[in-house]
């Protein structure tokens, strides 16, 4: 049960959102640029950063969904949002972003955590100054947005159809857009 | 010296946001709604708040900068920040925002910390639930603006007196307002 009263039928951080649309429409709009703006990192691999970073905090609603959105645009590959939580090493994925993903789980235990030697291994495979910023803010936004949903205490369903079929409209629509669907249009008076 | 090339004399997140201006939008009206929005939380509780969990992520220049701002807000009484940031238990807050902190450092820890005994000991003294709320997301905030800060490798003063009269400027012009005298006007193209 969360530890306020949420509004129900709204699972993990949007019967947050729903409680307080003022801060909800600053946290869209950062994980919209975030994981959808401009950018040389494609969706997929932004949200496998988001995903793994999740997991590493063991947020289950925010590794499900974010692993679906994934999923969705990396052609619905599971497997390897999967393999890239279990072990990211050996996924089939680029060597600029597994040096990236070593980056965001520094970021992810405390940024002092990250090294110059991490940043410069991660130029060597390619990666942009820009790059490894967005990497250090996606993780440490989502220790931000995993803190959020378990510290309420949100509802977490064990669903995996209903992640899966979120995903897909998230990944197709995006953040702010589909926050209009269950957010007041007009912040609430109190 | 910071891991990527930021702009120099600006020094913490304000480098870090004048790099890259399209996240520093959300970021900053984050902060102003959680810390300087309508609330039944004073600006000064909520930036003490701030302070404690930068402080417990070792954060030097968020806690310093908040630190400033919170003193700024409670006549000038940098005592006070620092016998919260030391014991706050003993320190000359009400009972109401200590259980809040309790709260607080729970969520810096990671959000499953939280209990449901945590929660009923704040509303004990009075917190309401749009209270709880708000702690839990200041908390969560302030975990990723410190792991964004830190994990940059931003520059950050030791000089005490550039906190204290910067933290007079935020606390009377707020986050937004000041963001417009070191952020571009239009993002840059890339």
């Amino acid at each position: 049960m969360p530890h306020i009263p949420l509004p129900e039928g709204l699972p993990g951080i949007r019967g947050a959102m729903a409680f307080r649309p003022e801060t909800a429409k600053p946290l869209n709009e950062l994980v919209e640029v975030l994981l959808r703006g401009p950018n040389t990192l494609s969706p997929g691999e932004r949200e496998l950063i988001a995903t793994y970073v999740s997991y590493l905090n063991d947020c289950h609603y925010c590794q499900s969904i974010h692993g679906a959105i994934a999923a969705a645009h990396l052609n619905g590959d599971e497997e390897l949002v999967k393999r890239v939580k279990a072990d990211f090493q050996h996924a089939e994925v680029s060597e600029k972003l597994k040096a990236l993903l070593i980056i965001a789980a520094k970021v992810q235990k405390g940024g002092k955590n990250v090294t110059a030697e991490d940043v410069a291994h991660a130029r060597r495979f390619g990666a942009t100054d820009f790059e490894i910023h967005d990497t250090v803010l996606i993780a440490a936004a989502f220790c931000m947005y995993n803190r959020y949903v378990d510290g309420l205490g949100t509802i977490q369903p064990r669903d995996e159809i209903m992640y899966r079929e979120r995903g897909k409209v998230v990944a197709r629509e995006g953040y702010i857009a589909i926050s209009k669907t269950y957010l007041p249009a007009e912040p609430v008076s109190r």
